[in-house]
């Protein structure tokens, strides 16, 4: 169906709605708006809102939905994959004034927070109460944690704790007709009905604008030990992942960094680091708790483990600047590859002990291809994140030819069990791929979905499957 | 839409596909597939058939959706809400025969298994392998983990080790056209479509077969204290409930017991229980972990959390025999209740502090109706079984009124920001009750979504909100 564009009554319609110093329609100004962390990806919304409560949504989402006004809800524009781009124009609703942590419920350990709270904020928040919200994408410093649901974010402490899906009890959201709902109870579980909080959760903004969510938190970890191993290869690193889990510990994170990683942090950060010529990969290690003894004799276990694969040496961070120090160089990573080439991300994730095969397949496909890679991620659940870098490829390669290697790399992913996407979303720039894993059975059933809640196609089209 | 029955020759094209011996249609033996264990309500199935594989569910399914005959699935039958009653005859699939456990990955962490699988049985294969998989309802000696994730069933463990939700990574599914697909991927987390796998599971069988399931498994604790703390009242026992958990303790199990119940127990199991008078009610908190010193250390919070809630008493189970025993009286209680007496079963659940309240409220609306109750449950979970006693009421009240004493109980349940159903699911017993929590926008798009995946409404009807 095509879509309207906004004219100057339904301009003045939404000035009205949520008043005009919340309304952005300037060329400059709405630029800032037009791109998220996707590669170089720009497309112009006609106009910007800044809506401050739930009402304001629901009218505005009857009035798109009664004109045939494209929507894309925004959170803070950290997202990989470009879900949160205005592909095809229309009204952009930034959710950055919905920052409001409501209520931390410290009888029930839960809490009630807006979607465009900074997660670390709402972390420290929570800390401060001796409660552990632990759910932190590298970018917790400034992603919101709406467009956490709204991807279904992961992090470096899922290994753990489990995936956001465990932490989000309840939803406020603003359908696309503009009705309001809460997609379940403030519980920890509940068994009624189909569980829209659950659909919602990674639905990337398309079947609803979350308003309020309802949190679990759980008590906070005391201490923490944190350390990196140093290994000849890739694949000796990635194959002491699922050992560490088979020797019957599970740490509160356990990431995968290749050289090249470091080597780009060490070079755009400025970070001190002794990088040794005959290291190719790192394991950033690291186990939480509330009792010395049993981290340290988790911490053991493990350095038996690394040991039998041929791990080269253990750092331990020996202060919590050195902590600080060493998750600063996993964080920045991306940043830092980001700086320093043309580059494509992508998302891959597979059975954990398919992590060699995996890194190794990816490494061969870019020699076909002529591409290089830096790859990084949550190694623990099987996630590795896969920088593709021009390097010297040809424009015209780059262009026309990369997207065969991609699909090369989908392909293994898929076929050692695993999926694309392991937290990044599929948004506009990962949809093209999706056909590689799902049939025309999935796509019916999500566009059977997506019509049921938003039978107009209004609420961020052109994305996921669509 | 109307149903249509099974007639001769559906029922040979039936017995083409699965084989003679898997087919029922004597009225004796059909007998056994009239009931779960819901009250006393009794519906027959025209044709019960026991199929071995995928492909013969997928031809029954297409078969039934071309002649609109209503298929009910079936597991062990051990739900309480009725969830696998034929309620419009036709025919019910027995998932019996899918017992196998196809495999235990000890290198990823993850099992295949069929739906048929007894959840005791499965929890056992992968105890051998130091694994766990926690969820165990109190059924789990008899009833299917099919049946589990059907009705998003949970159990005392769930409270540590989160819900069946963070189990189930993959379902292999036969949708009611016959198609059959795999909702996921074999990862521990994946952000790539909706999440098909978190919709089908409490779907209670609306919206596909499940043929197959992966689950994540993790370390097994090689240890475990169990107590036993007696109360006066129940309001004290569940006051003492949120504050463990404030007090930095998260229990691997952390149950409520009416003194009514252990009563029973007593009476009709014939255990030996020394039921003091001034006792009201229990909590049954299990501490697990790996490491001794860990768990007395929590034990020590708790026993200081629990003297502030005036408890009476501290029981340490000595022995692996104490230990099964206590158990037993908690997994019996159902049972014991359900043999003395006419009764309703519900499912609460709260936030947990709101538990006292809770029962205070039941217990008022009790006295209001006439009826009384015995209550019991995952009081970690905030999650409460209200066994509602006949007792002294008449036929006409029990018949007539006690509905209304019910809607005032979920009144209360979401007054206090819980739902129906915590983890019993709502079946047919439970669907006239809905309305109290959700809404036509809710249901509106459950029946959208039922839609999607099942156009002509074959697969379970009448349940949930249908």
């Amino acid at each position: 169906m095509p879509y309207n564009h906004i004219n100057q009554d339904l301009l003045n319609t939404i000035t009205d709605i949520v008043g005009a110093d919340s309304v952005i329609t300037g060329q400059t100004e709405i630029e800032n708006y037009s791109h998220d962390e996707t590669e170089d990806l720009i497309y112009y919304p006609e106009v910007v809102v800044k809506p401050q409560n739930t009402d304001q949504i629901a009218a505005l989402l009857k009035l798109c939905n009664a004109n045939q006004i494209p929507v894309t809800p925004r959170g803070a524009g950290t997202g990989l994959a470009g879900g949160a781009l205005p592909v095809n124009g229309g009204l952009l609703i930034s959710m950055e004034r919905f920052n409001r942590i409501i209520a931390i419920d410290e009888q029930n350990l839960q809490a009630t927070v807006e979607p465009g709270v900074i997660t670390e904020v709402f972390m420290n928040a929570v800390a401060e109460k001796n409660l552990l919200y632990p759910v932190d994408p590298a970018s917790k410093g400034s992603c919101y944690i709406g467009g956490n649901v709204a991807n279904c974010s992961g992090g470096p402490r899922v290994v753990k704790y489990g995936t956001i899906r465990e932490y989000i009890l309840n939803l406020e959201v603003v359908l696309p007709t503009g009705e309001v709902i809460w997609t379940g109870a403030n519980t920890l579980k509940y068994a009624s009905g189909y569980n829209l909080t659950q659909l919602l959760i990674g639905s990337e903004g398309t079947l609803g604008i979350v308003t309020k969510i309802v949190t679990k938190l759980i008590p906070r970890p005391t201490q923490d030990v944190l350390m990196l191993a140093s290994f000849a290869s890739n694949e000796d690193a990635c194959a002491a992942v699922s050992a560490i889990f088979r020797a019957g510990v599970v740490p509160s994170a356990l990431e995968f960094m290749e050289r090249k990683g470091i080597e780009w942090v060490i070079e755009h950060d400025g970070i001190a680091f002794d990088l040794k010529d005959d290291i190719g990969a790192f394991l950033l290690i690291e186990v939480d708790g509330s009792n010395q003894d049993v981290i340290f004799g988790d911490c053991e276990v493990i350095n038996g483990v690394l040991e039998q694969y041929n791990c080269k040496d253990v750092l331990f961070a020996d202060s919590s600047a050195q902590k600080e120090e060493l998750w600063r160089i996993r964080r920045t990573m991306a940043v830092s590859v980001k700086s320093n080439s043309v580059y494509k991300e992508e998302d891959t994730v597979v059975p954990r002990a398919a992590l060699p095969e995996l890194i190794n397949g990816i490494k061969q496909i870019g020699g076909k291809y002529g591409f290089s890679s830096v790859c990084y991620g949550h190694a623990g659940d099987g996630n590795l994140h896969v920088n593709i870098i021009k390097a010297g490829m040809s424009d015209e390669d780059w262009n026309n030819k990369l997207k065969d290697g991609i699909t090369e790399i989908f392909e293994l992913t898929i076929s050692l069990g695993g999926t694309l996407s392991g937290e990044h979303g599929i948004g506009l720039v990962q949809k093209n791929y999706m056909p590689l894993k799902y049939s025309d059975v999935h796509f019916a059933i999500w566009k059977g979905i997506k019509q049921t809640f938003d039978p107009n196609n209004i609420l961020n089209p052109g994305k996921i499957f669509n």
